[in-house]
């Protein structure tokens, strides 16, 4: 799929604010995917596509998730976490678009998942650092991300779950397991807890 | 176990400053279980003896996890969480004690973890609340665990969360499983993430 024909799937989809975020997000991306050698049509295609779910009705994609393979536990957290695997399934089944690469960055693209690659690191930083965001500490970690991806989607991560845990809301179990991850990764190995 | 029996057991293993943290824990633990109908008793000597492997040289505790039933990914995480689990060992196979509820308190009194029963729950919480302790954010779970315990821990496990991510530290997984679990109980089974 090319990058017009993304833009005409979405674009009916998404509020014109959100399909500038989209776009925000793509110019991003797709910077990132120069600046660290992966396929930047590839990642400027998850990018547009990304957010394809964001208004679909919700019974809509209750019913997408219990019908596919996708992690049944999604149902039991907020549905502010069920546009993006859903989004992965209905770009395969609708619009044929089985590149692994495109597919996992816009199933993780909001809670993230351990081991993680450098192309889901990027768009889960993208969508986190495009100019249009301005969460406490985005400015660190957009700084961060010009040369290190790993410490920015660490840093972001564990934003996310500082806020999360800080106005006592449950937290994804992906989330939490990308957060180590990444920790254990950048501490060489070992974790630090007590 | 009688009391005198299981200070005379410890004494020898703590500083006098974490001998003295641990009479809080069990004045503090005893009077939450005369409030929720918990044994007594039983709670002392769990709280006596929760701190027991506390000093416990680093390469004997890893020792014992490697030759018990504990999970080895503990080995994976900082030191500090191995004294519960190695406490809950050595108190079975050296003195005898089989209780099913001190065993587990002591295991999970720094982690918590997914599904505590009551008891458990009152000795993470007293540890966490004994008069000594100054944490931010301490005097709200004391306050609050004169009503309600699982929101006292929800609270405790919160900071604690919010304290590892924001240090950039990584958080054991059944502290992780021990949030979102409370969470998701005290919100009625649903999740808020988002």
């Amino acid at each position: 799929m090319k990058k017009d024909e993304a833009i005409d799937v979405v674009r009916p989809h998404l509020k014109q604010e959100r399909f500038d975020h989209t776009l925000r997000v793509a110019d991003t991306a797709v910077a990132l995917a120069e600046k660290y050698k992966e396929s930047a049509d590839q990642m400027e295609l998850a990018a547009i596509l990304h957010d394809y779910a964001k208004y679909f009705p919700l019974e809509d994609m209750r019913q997408i998730i219990k019908e596919s393979d996708l992690p049944q536990d999604l149902l039991l957290y907020h549905h502010e976490l069920w546009h993006g695997p859903v989004a992965s399934v209905i770009i395969a089944s609708e619009h044929g678009i089985t590149d692994v690469n495109v597919k996992n960055a816009i199933r993780y693209h909001t809670t993230g998942r351990a081991g993680m690659n450098q192309f889901e690191t990027i768009l889960f930083i993208a969508d986190y650092i495009e100019p249009g965001r301005s969460f406490p500490g985005v400015k660190d970690v957009r700084e961060t991300a010009k040369t290190d991806l790993n410490s920015a989607a660490q840093m972001a991560l564990s934003n996310t779950i500082q806020f999360l845990a800080g106005k006592q809301g449950t937290i994804y179990p992906d989330t939490f397991f990308a957060y180590n991850d990444l920790t254990m990764r950048l501490n060489g190995g070992h974790g630090i807890h007590g």
